[in-house]
């Protein structure tokens, strides 16, 4: 065994939006020199189990504690793949590994990586179109970690910006209302005929893809695996595409 | 000769930032299948030859010229790659194409398929940390395609919705000014604490990464090859990297 064999590091990865496909081969290659892969249940079910590898699937809503397992192994020499679904720095784990470096310099030390990944909304644009072709804003719509006034304010300025809108997590089973409120927001701020497009489940098997004006929006078009792109004053259609031309509206 | 064989395609790629394990595995098979590879010089020489495949490098913003080249050539039944760096549909190509179908109902009917790809965001907050981990708008900074007022208009509405902001195309040989007047706004709007990286050919060999605070921060800092990262009012510091917390500052 020489020195490399025991040296442990942790890679934060993105898996992309599901089709294998949309995996770059930076993350193949980690997931293929890796002792461990840690992270929620369905994103750890992507990866083909091997030997020498082992899997630590776990349940939503444990962030902080899968991040301090996976420093810990790393810093016991494991080499640890932490995977999320989409980017892991968009909406994903690599922030909750970050906060749980703080105060911990000795975790602060690991050879500790961050692999980019398709994140959902270009995936749901490029299934669409182009929506996110001219300046635009990236949301997650959870109220689990923010309130809903701190969401209604980031609506109202991104709307008299005209940006166009990328929403993460639009509507819970549990708190339904939220998507609710966001689309009465949009209504008043943009107008009715404003395009929004309802992207599920972009890349897999189960891709839909729906454009339709926020006139004719419903709450019940969005679940959580969907993306929500709302364009900007200026976004259209085009034969069975919507777009947002390069230049401002 | 059979009916497949004289079927045009155009598929519409991102490159990602520049390391070759970043381009996806569904762009590596489109450009497997090509008979034309359309670009920007300096993407199109990402590409390498082969029996079979024709390249159409050509020089920067002939962007609606080159589209409508790789819509004929695909009418014709040539399977045509047109690729961009990053994301196509992020300030690249993809619009520009739907542009050229307005009109032409006779393109609308081509098989026409954008595939994403790592977008320089996404590879600048990996190198960085994790700087985009809450809500983010997406600017791009140019002022070929918009005027500075409604660039300053975002920049001050984004502000006030504590959204981190990320940048691209800062700063033009041509016309500096614009990104010092950007500095000047961000300043007044976040304070001189607030966290900006400047990420300059994220991925490649030339890679460098520089976070400051906007007290610190100098315009030439930044050039056409760099993304810039502004923080929102939580992003902070950890150890050698930034990131910007899961919970709204």
């Amino acid at each position: 065994m020489t020195a490399t064999d025991t040296m442990g590091w942790l890679a934060i990865a993105g898996l992309g939006p599901g089709d294998h496909r949309l995996v770059t081969p930076e993350v193949t290659a980690a997931l293929a020199e890796a002792t461990d892969v840690v992270g929620y249940i369905p994103y750890v079910a992507r990866v083909a189990p091997r030997d020498g590898l082992t899997l630590h699937p776990s349940d939503n809503r444990v962030e902080l504690d899968r991040a301090r397992a996976a420093l810990d192994m790393a810093a016991e020499g494991k080499r640890v793949v932490i995977v999320s679904s989409g980017d892991p720095g968009v909406f994903a784990m690599a922030s909750a590994v970050f906060e749980t470096l703080e105060g911990r310099t000795d975790w602060q030390a690991l050879d500790i990586r961050v692999l980019p990944g398709i994140t959902a909304m270009l995936a749901a644009a490029a299934a669409a179109g182009a929506p996110l072709g001219h300046d635009f804003c990236c949301i997650n719509l959870s109220d689990n970690l923010k309130p809903w006034e701190v969401i209604e304010t980031r609506l109202r300025h991104a709307a008299k910006a005209d940006l166009a809108m990328a929403f993460y997590n639009p509507r819970s089973a549990s708190r339904p209302e939220g998507f609710v409120r966001t689309l009465d927001v949009l209504r008043q701020e943009c107008g009715p005929d404003r395009l929004i497009t309802f992207a599920r489940a972009v890349s897999t098997a189960d891709q839909h893809v729906l454009t339709v004006t926020l006139g004719e929006a419903a709450p019940e078009m969005a679940d959580m695996r969907t993306v929500v792109i709302v364009g900007n004053a200026a976004t259209r259609r085009v034969g069975r595409w919507v777009y947002s031309p390069r230049r401002a509206g």
